[in-house]
């Protein structure tokens, strides 16, 4: 038997956190798909497409790790890749409650579908996409909260005299 | 002396947490008066009518249970109404912190009014109607999570060639 | 129809917290019964008899206020009682936890009996009855913490020359 | 490549919420070893052999699970059974951070070792072994929390006349 | 050696606790500087020059207390001012785990600056800006919640025909 | 004005985040007092004298660190010593919840005495001492837990054939 999870989130952007996360998915399981949702009625910071790019470019070094998008409900989703193991990470207390809801909400729609906890390296149990995008739209360096490909793609889009125009507004 | 309690919220929509709340809450009081927030400068995903409509027809069958509306604080109905009982439901620790807020600013508007709170049925504990407006907006079955009134309401409103769109969208 | 509530705990001892919600739950309801939980295999500061003594004098002036003790299950109590409401304080988020935990197994040991929370003032949202007891062990004045009563109770059982002995050994 | 993962507890005694987990690990690994921590230090309700004949008799009949005991650290068994994932379930805040902090030092003492979490079902999220060791110590009855075969032994070893005498005391 | 500490926020409105946090700050330091956040691209209730006009207004007369204004990173800002200190307030859990995730970032981004945490007076804690925000939309009196100044302000700018006409709506 | 902080806590034993609150604080304040609770009614691991010997050995080297002891109210022990700053470390919610409590009860105590709280380095916000206790306990290797002065006094009192034998028995 395969085993396969289906880590599903927003990434906007994926941060060291998710990407430790992944990794450790990778050594659990025999597959992990990374699936990026995209919600049109929801406001991203980063477009579904952004998000995409920055997640591939990030895990194509882990060789069992595929990424994909989802929209939709998240379990019709699993259901459709016949998958019945979702991994979310538990960074901290309000994690919890949210990730509580959400999987209890998700069994008694899908109830065949599980899903499982992992927590994140400490050192990085303090990064939120929140955070990274706070500190982008407030000119700081994200070097230590993101992976190189995301920060590189951050630092082409996001020039510099933006954000000086930013923050002296 | 009749003991009357006001349950006061936005139901947007009401989901069977609540219903639970106030069937509990009729056992123990005399009356209950469900209150349905109406507050035109916050945004809501139902109006105030189609709020008002859903929770009467979700209680009707419960005969010391009644439906009204208030603008304005909180504590100023309570005091038109002369009651001086207040109910919250407590699902989870995020409601308590909440909750705990408002009670407190609440004593010290009116210091007659007194806040109680009830624990809705553990198997409701996970539905909040953020979580059904999710659902909702993604096309899920919302079945187990707000009484058939409610569920008769948001099908009629809300057919299945939009939910299509949305999704594909 | 007669509205009683049953306010169980250990008052081990009882503090101004304490006091404070039995004066509010006086308001609300037509009769408290505060009872006293009396467990032989369990360790307290205060005997039993020296609980009830210091609740029943902290108390008598309320007149819709009984006290009694109880042994065994809180819920066989209120069965015995003819009451179905249990009041419950929630002063903080570890209270809520373990309320959480006995309220659902209570409902579940006896579906008709429901369990109902009141806040405190915030004044006393700090005192719990094991820093009462630290206090007092450690030699302080507990004036703040508990009513007169109570205070005199515990002033009376150490003398001096005793906390004077504890801390210098 | 064959999936096992460790799910440790005292199981003082085994409830249904974690035969609920055991139930869902069974169906996501291929082999789960239910491992009942044995520690000649630390004070339990029923004795390691006793919480090992529990745990059997409830597990019988579900083929991947094995049961074991283990003693020292929790990382030196796993490693000595060659199996990298432990298992644990998260019913509510206090569990996190407990649950937290252990997966965090267990990282450091073992890096290769991964720990997992999963949330029972939500009809199970009130239970603990200590809500049940206080039940069985009042007298009261345990059915609704924990499977037949551990109300079978229990009941056997605690007859009627204990209780009794110990609530009349 | 002089010790000062930046107390940063949106202070949106200031509230009494804010307030209270401030004159403790000013007994633990040498000097105190009360820092508004400036981000044109975060909507505030009340604009920047409000905000300052109010905290100006309210700690005038504690002499060791200033008043600024920042933009950008918070790090930054400080560095700017030579000040490794940054003082916060902690009302209640949702705070913490907000200014845990915060001051681990900021660490990151300026290692040599510390933040450290107080309490307000506990009958200040269920104050936030948003409540009094609530309040004042509704119409309700904020004597109670916020300072003298902060009062006289609002009130100028909010008169009592604006509220009627926003209530019955 | 020299700017004194006291450190209190029972330090059974030591830890690395202990350590490391210290020299931040040593950062913030003139002169850092680390005050070992001594208390001969409440059950340590380690003797009071053991516990001084390792805080004395972990921070010498820190040029304006003290360590000292006490008995009875830590508010008394501050005044004795004319300092109005105590200092707490938080590193988890639990932990915020009590020091929220005794910051509090203190206030009404010594209403001048003032509470600061700083926060560890994030790889150290797993450690509590009563973990160490428990893989002391278990013969496990504390290495990354405790500063090396803590670690060679311990491994000196419990040599390796006594966690043999417990871990046997």
């Amino acid at each position: 038997m395969r085993h396969t999870a289906i880590y599903p989130g927003s990434f906007d952007p994926l941060t060291l956190g998710h990407l430790d996360l992944i990794e450790r998915a990778a050594h659990i399981f025999d597959e992990v798909i990374v699936a990026v949702g995209v919600n049109s009625r929801k406001q991203t910071f980063f477009s579904a497409a952004e998000r995409l790019e920055m997640v591939k470019a990030s895990v194509k070094s882990i060789k069992n790790v595929k990424v994909d998008s989802f929209g939709g409900l998240l379990v019709d989703y699993a259901r459709s890749k016949k998958v019945h193991v979702l991994l979310r990470g538990l960074r901290a207390f309000s994690d919890f409650e949210y990730e509580f809801q959400m999987a209890l909400a998700n069994r008694k729609l899908a109830p065949g579908i599980e899903a499982i906890f992992l927590m994140p390296k400490e050192t990085h149990s303090y990064i939120s996409s929140s955070t990274v995008r706070e500190i982008v739209d407030r000119g700081g360096d994200i070097s230590q909260f993101v992976p190189p490909p995301v920060k590189k793609f951050i630092v082409k889009k996001y020039s510099v005299p933006r954000f000086r125009a930013k923050c002296d507004s």
